[in-house]
């Protein structure tokens, strides 16, 4: 998808919600457990229920390797069950040396269709760049993440300059992809460092994990975060995937989607 | 594998050679191309060749992944199919918010019985953490990687230490693990630098990839890298699983390990 497509798609929808689908097979409804693919079922039914509040949609790697091959083959079924006009997110954190960096391009933007994936910096430009090398597919590179252990590293100053480790790698970076093909992460619950990192990084696209269940605040991100494409695209996953372990969770959370895309207006309306 | 049963294996096989399975369908001989699962053949006939002489299979993760579930259920049988007494390390440079590394340590220590796992530093200690709740497993942590990128971030200088970031993340991280659950990759292409990260990390094993293809010296690896336990595993990949593409790939393979601990065996007796 590129970046002209899924801004159309944030105004036509009023929203830069990103759902996570962090799907657990011990937290889904125990109803589902009756079918051959719980997972999928599940991840189908709240794909039904909130991709009209949504412009974007992240499976998180580690629950469906967690599974094995079978696993994989529920996340495989649930691309293939995605809806042409959402931009879809590998949360993988992928990052190898080039060649073996093209591999993981191609199992997440050929083998399965991802829009983007999100990578780590820690290796440097070669394990970086051969994911820029496809047409409307994007790299998401870390930058500050919502952990605490982001402190251990990411804020160490470097030697020479006023700059963070974690400013370093988004100034670094812009000369490995341009505003089409990079975006980066950005923790939510440091809304007080968006307004620095957008003086590094004006326009380019900021996803920002751990709105709900990290502690996030939506109106800050909002506020400090959003250029005149929006240039965000705010996660949140158990806040709206587990709204109920019931028969209705697929309704529960598009209650979630729908406040979460509710507040969104407001803040487009304001800041756009 | 318990560490004084890795040490163990080096000694009585006089070798700390990792055999590197980057299993590439593009690269095995056509004759394989016949099998059911051809990659699982490949690594089958490798492993029974070379066993022998290695004390390490490093499976690159991305090779499988980008066959999607068919390609890992070919890695799953390849650790079905593994020998009880080699040491198994998941290449797969992991890393992610804690409870998405619990599901990844559950993915690779659990769901496939891997012994290690490459770990990528960038997150930090909660990142790092779940993979090292496990009795005997590992995590290997990226410190210095041989790719051109490592110089990006690694190689720079932390404000008011006279440390590089990947020093750092040596120093740091021995808060995490000990010598029992934790190495470190460390790029032979910088061989010169051992001796000052042996200063850092005395007691810890390092795995050092890129003798051979990626032109380290491993004289220069054993002279400087070892410890009173050896403390070093030394990967090769390409150099051994494809030295033909011929029907008698698996004897040269057996050949170019043999050649390799050979070296390494000459080394044992010099260093150890």
């Amino acid at each position: 998808m590129t970046r002209e497509e899924l801004v159309s798609q944030i105004k036509k929808k009023s929203s830069f919600l990103c759902v996570g689908l962090d799907t657990d097979i011990k937290k889904i409804p125990p109803h589902l457990l009756k079918y051959d693919d719980p997972i999928f079922e599940f991840n189908k039914q709240i794909i039904d229920a909130t991709s009209e509040y949504c412009v974007a949609y992240k499976p998180n790697l580690a629950f469906y390797e967690s599974h094995g091959s079978k696993g994989l083959e529920s996340l495989e079924k649930t691309m293939e069950y995605m809806p042409q006009d959402v931009f879809t997110i590998a949360d993988a954190k992928r990052g190898d040396i080039g060649n073996t960096s093209s591999l993981y391009a191609r199992a997440f933007f050929e083998q399965m269709t991802f829009d983007s994936i999100t990578v780590a910096p820690y290796m440097g430009e070669d394990s970086v760049k051969p994911f820029l090398n496809y047409d409307g597919k994007w790299v998401i590179l870390l930058a500050l993440t919502s952990n605490k252990g982001s402190k251990d590293f990411q804020d160490l100053k470097i030697a020479g300059t006023s700059t963070k480790l974690f400013e370093e790698v988004l100034k670094t970076s812009q000369n490995w992809g341009n505003t089409e093909n990079l975006m980066y992460v950005v923790g939510a619950t440091k809304s007080e460092k968006l307004r620095e990192i957008r003086e590094i990084v004006p326009n380019h696209f900021l996803l920002v994990p751990g709105v709900g269940a990290q502690g996030g605040s939506l109106k800050e991100v909002a506020k400090y975060g959003m250029n005149k494409d929006c240039g965000l695209l705010v996660n949140s996953s158990r806040g709206i995937i587990y709204a109920s372990a019931d028969h209705n969770f697929a309704l529960r959370a598009k209650e979630e989607a729908i406040k979460l895309r509710q507040e969104m207006e407001q803040y487009l309306n304001a800041y756009l």
